[in-house]
């Protein structure tokens, strides 16, 4: 089994906060992140798709291609955006990484799928920052 | 001359949006960075002070004191803000790299005059993403 | 299933010596690593957890809360320290990588059972230098 | 289960052609990577193994052998090289980074089960460059 | 003063080869660096401007626009190519880091000239690889 | 005016300690950089040499060259290494970073005047971190 991973980012605010409890509970569980007006990041997403080489090209999924989906699917529904506002996929949902990661996960999962016969998305990474990255994998 | 520098790093959103001018123009101008709602970044801020070691510690200046301070007078103010709306000292002011670095750079100057006798601010350099950055240098 | 991580760093001085060889056979093996007043490294220490995010915050764990943690149960004990003469949980063991990250697995391992309900420790990893790291991972 | 990695590098020239192509079909699936007078990266290789700290020495394998063993095996024959022209195991293959994980992998596993008797290897990971790798998983 | 930088980067094979010397003195002076049939390099290239914030953008110069002018007239006549044969501006020169740099530092020079008021060229820095690096810096 | 430069690196134990001073007085100046057992970085050292290239090679100084007297002028000395105790040119000196790099400075502008005719040492970096680091640049 060979893993092909492509590295992509994006800069995008957003803050924590859980609509249904008071402002002093989402500062006291949240504390800065849970800030009015919002903070950002610069996210790093990195896809990586499991499969064979196609053995007329040597590549499992072609790079360019595989850029050209994330940027068209993901990057370009949250870069320079607002988590909490502007899109569409995080609507009623925390804008944490796990959440986002798990939204953006699936939303590549059903593409891959359709654009390529010989893999498929194995898991993606989503830096927050460099200190902070989450995983999805997906289930066996 | 010897030249000492400390790395620190805080978490914002902002736009770039010129409230003198029509939405358009600024869309035109700023592009995806007028998002109204915003958008964010990790940004890196190293400072950098010249000066000469004190013979009984070795040091330019402590770099703990050093982090203190900068953490103190400037990422206390900008970490986990939105730059437009939360931040005093950039009030009126368009929440360009260029005019975050310059202002940083004053704030730090007079803090390390107080604070420093052997020592002085030589240099900020404020990285708004790895690939986009700032230096803001002395006059001689 | 989700993985979050978070990335600490330490500083520490150590040396590979086992007390049971001459210094000949300590230098044959180890070679500079041998050398007997030491050497350092800046360590950069990854824990890994997985789990499912809790539906109110979005968090598989609170990163502030991990970071606190990983820094009272190892950074404090091993941050600014000589491995082989000043970490308790270190004595009589090879001041290797591997058994390194193996003694930091374990106490982080029971540390997160206790405070944490819906993820567990899944993985630790250990960078020594940035070209040499070793990792740890439960066992299924 | 403990994982040891090694990070080494090496900088060559290739280019992505199917010699049983035309021309025009090899420049429209590979564009700018099908250049005739080819193109290069700084290839960066981790090579990471599993296995159980020897007790005498707290190694899974000694880092400065693994070193010696991946330049000799691997860095040695695509360093300054060209991948298409230079390279013995990589002749009438596609110089794609999967198939060249692939090849790498093979060779370095032969090598380290003869040398080595308490670690196997487990995966090697290969950057083309900082935003596209591929990885090689041994088969369980 | 105030600089702002940018960092682009391309993927280039070259050899270091003195078409007036001999095979051996080739061999002798350049190393591995003059076999024949190249070698490559992820190349960074850093891009940085001083001059003076515009007040109603707070830009020294649009990023966006130095991108394109960057890519524009230096990536794309370099990316996927061989710096000894498909580059017109390095013709009959050597293709070392000073001398591409040094190139490099020219077009853009001339390029920054015309299409900026308030900023000029200052430096330019271009990675060959992450330890090898060349700096051009303008005449006072 | 063009710059070279070409990094190295060296792992290497100290500790920060006036031995004019009690040991109360040293823990209250160097906090846990004073603990008697030491502690340790991975140092990053960054040489940067200005000249004019030869036109024969392109070359203002062979980096092969430049690194392998970087490695036998200091890395030799310093590399596995207790900084206080094993180093001749620290002895008598305090083990700052500061100082590190002045001596650094010293040894390499000797050498490179011996050895180079059309370059000279400009500047050295000195990384003790990845976020403290000193520069020592040369008088004009």
């Amino acid at each position: 089994m060979i893993f092909l991973s492509r590295k992509e980012h994006f800069n995008a605010a957003h803050k924590l906060y859980n609509p249904s409890w008071t402002e002093e509970k989402n500062k006291e569980v949240f504390g800065p992140c849970a800030n009015p007006n919002g903070h950002g990041h610069n996210y790093e997403l990195i896809v990586t798709l499991c499969g064979t080489p196609d053995p007329d090209t040597g590549f499992i999924f072609d790079l360019k291609k595989l850029s050209t989906l994330i940027r068209e699917k993901v990057i370009e529904k949250v870069d320079h955006k607002n988590l909490n506002m502007d899109v569409d996929f995080m609507q009623g949902k925390m804008a944490s990484t796990e959440v986002l990661a798990y939204e953006i996960f699936n939303i590549l999962k059903k593409e891959i799928e359709l654009q390529c016969s010989n893999a498929e998305l194995y898991k993606i990474t989503l830096y927050e920052t460099p200190r902070n990255f989450v995983e999805v994998i997906r289930e066996k």
